[in-house]
């Protein structure tokens, strides 16, 4: 930035991600000719489900084009509700619901209303990056949290405890978690929750790999409180992506401050998102949706005993979401060269430890399991030969 | 909001736009059988084309449903930049355009990459409420400069050099204006770009009404400098409201930084508006445009004359978008109070200049003329039987 083109002091501090040069570096060498694998991307290679595709068509065809109201279609809103109350068995009302563009417009208007400038947002590391830069975004100081195997990655209420300041505004837990595809407990879960409201602060929730959870059965932090932020997402478990859809469940008294502020910064989510969304609900839908978390969880078997099988190093075994994070030590020693290398002398794609935090940064690499099990038998073959 | 439900500090600046409690009371009124003329709403009435929807069909169908990359989709970002170089012979090269989900998301983006807390951005009273909304989500300070007939209500270089201060980060124009529909014109324009740049600041230039302009020929702040940020959108004259979908033009230096902010904040613009929207530049899509941009001159000019003959004081005759913002004195001292009279009494919905800042706002109304010709006379003529 030359001196006279000023840029505001944030955003020295808010990192690209760095996989997008790798990815880079991986599409000059596939337009050299080269073969890549992808396992660096957050993103599942299904399509978006038939229904849901189908719906959207019908929407557009429809003329569902204009706007929705601020927090979203109230038959959305409605479904998600009903959603909850048979999934899960917790009773969300509606008007808790809040329609969001993404899991980031969500987590957006979440931290806009939540923090002033210098409040502090405790949150793991590592933990996905964008929530740091949400709360920098709003002048707020994220507060990272070394957390390790010991606690499956997660934060505990010993660490809210030991971390909560005067300053602090809110904790956040991601589960599953993205990079370390582990789960919080619900006795751990509604004790934060409680924590934080005792110090009149808020527990937010990430919930958008909620869906893909393999052995036990998904919960929802909205079932155990009516006090707590949960911010979900059609992209995962759902298969909408680039359609840009979330939601958020808000405790009563914050509706009114969410609808405000997405009025202002984005007006709505996308109308025909929220149509074809209708159609994720219905049995059809998913029947797909749950054939696509069995091929996830064959993915995980197969993927995770391999890296296993190579050296990375995994001492707790991820229960959910499509990511295996390891120690990479025993392969080198800088997992960002690693990384490099990994994609210019073995063809193979991940994203280094860097992307996720500062702690233990350079020794882990997070493996995503979005591609079929060809793909990942021939990923591991690739890796076996390099490791030679 | 409860003393231990904490909200942060910048809400109490956000206000909720005065006009949805206007139009939850129209509903109510309409759900009693009551049959309300709407005037008050920033929305065409006119679907989105045949061809953009069809194209978003097809994207659908042809599974088009992932993420592209965080400025946008090439092809996308290189018909924009044919599209000025088409319509308004400007050269900007596609790597300058950042597709953003609506104007709303181009507005977060400069804000964040521009607005440090304290910064100052001058921008004309009446204007877009959202926009000191932006301003003061980043910590910054909107500065309202009250403009009026005799400048068309614009700024001009002279307000520019009268407010700029060594706190002002950004001076921003809306051309066509909302509410007043009036436009600027290209020398003040290049010379406010670069009194701006002299002061080590920039200009950012609201043309998400360009394509609707009657009379004469639109232009674009794009053509006039390379160092001026340019917002635009899909939403007015390519019928896109629902979509979400708008860009930014940017100086080359900040498009780094505007990528970053946009990975983190929003990964990216929906992917199926994005492909839908090729074909918005289609001669066949053009051929509808022009022939909706006719129809909404034609109703500005049953709607304009009708209110200036039944009082409504509107000095500056609007030129573009499809808004009439008038003085509205003669019917009745508090707007406010007027549009709720209006609405009750006469079956007219209408936005009270509250919406659009402090200057003369009590005094004012707009009204859009998003509605169809018989509409407008219906609604001209319950006007003049409320008046007696």
């Amino acid at each position: 930035m030359t001196p006279n083109m000023p840029v505001a002091r944030r955003m020295a501090d808010i990192q690209p991600f760095h996989v997008m040069d790798l990815l880079a570096r991986a599409r000059r060498l596939e337009a050299q000719g080269r073969d890549i694998i992808h396992l660096e991307i957050g993103e599942p290679d299904f399509p978006t489900p038939a229904p849901i595709v189908e719906a959207g068509r019908q929407a557009l065809a429809d003329g569902h084009t204009h706007y929705t109201p601020a927090t979203g279609l109230p038959a959305l809103r409605e479904a998600i509700a009903r959603f909850y109350q048979d999934e899960y068995g917790a009773h969300v009302p509606p008007e808790r619901i809040v329609i969001t563009p993404g899991a980031s417009g969500a987590l957006l208007l979440v931290m806009g209303v939540l923090v002033n400038p210098g409040a502090q947002v405790i949150m793991a590391d590592p933990g996905y990056p964008c929530n740091r830069h949400f709360v920098r975004a709003m002048e707020g100081e994220p507060v990272g949290v070394s957390v390790g195997p010991d606690t499956a990655y997660q934060l505990t209420p010993d660490h809210l405890a030991d971390t909560w300041t005067e300053r602090t505004a809110a904790a956040m837990v991601a589960t599953p978690s993205n990079p370390t595809g582990t789960l919080t407990d619900t006795h751990s879960l509604k004790s934060m929750i409680d924590f934080a409201r005792s110090q009149g602060g808020n527990l937010i929730v990430d919930e958008i790999y909620q869906g893909l959870v393999y052995g036990e059965r998904p919960m929802t932090a909205a079932g155990l409180s009516n006090q707590v932020f949960v911010i979900n997402s059609f992209s995962k478990f759902f298969g909408m992506t680039g359609w840009r859809l979330g939601w958020v469940v808000a405790p009563e008294p914050y509706v009114r401050e969410l609808d405000k502020l997405a009025q202002n910064l984005f007006l709505a989510a996308s109308t025909p998102a929220q149509h074809a969304a209708l159609a994720a609900f219905t049995p059809a839908c998913r029947e797909i949706l749950e054939a696509r978390r069995e091929a996830f969880r064959q993915r995980r078997d197969v993927l995770l005993p391999g890296l296993r099988a190579l050296g990375l190093r995994v001492p707790v075994t991820p229960e959910g979401a499509f990511y295996i994070y390891g120690n990479s030590t025993a392969w080198g020693e800088d997992s960002f060269v690693l990384a490099e290398r990994l994609l210019e002398e073995a063809g193979v794609a991940v994203t280094p430890g860097i992307d996720f935090g500062r702690h233990g940064a350079s020794q882990h690499l997070r493996f995503a399991y979005t591609r079929d099990i060809p793909v990942l038998e021939a990923a591991l073959e690739r890796l076996r030969q390099w490791l030679g």
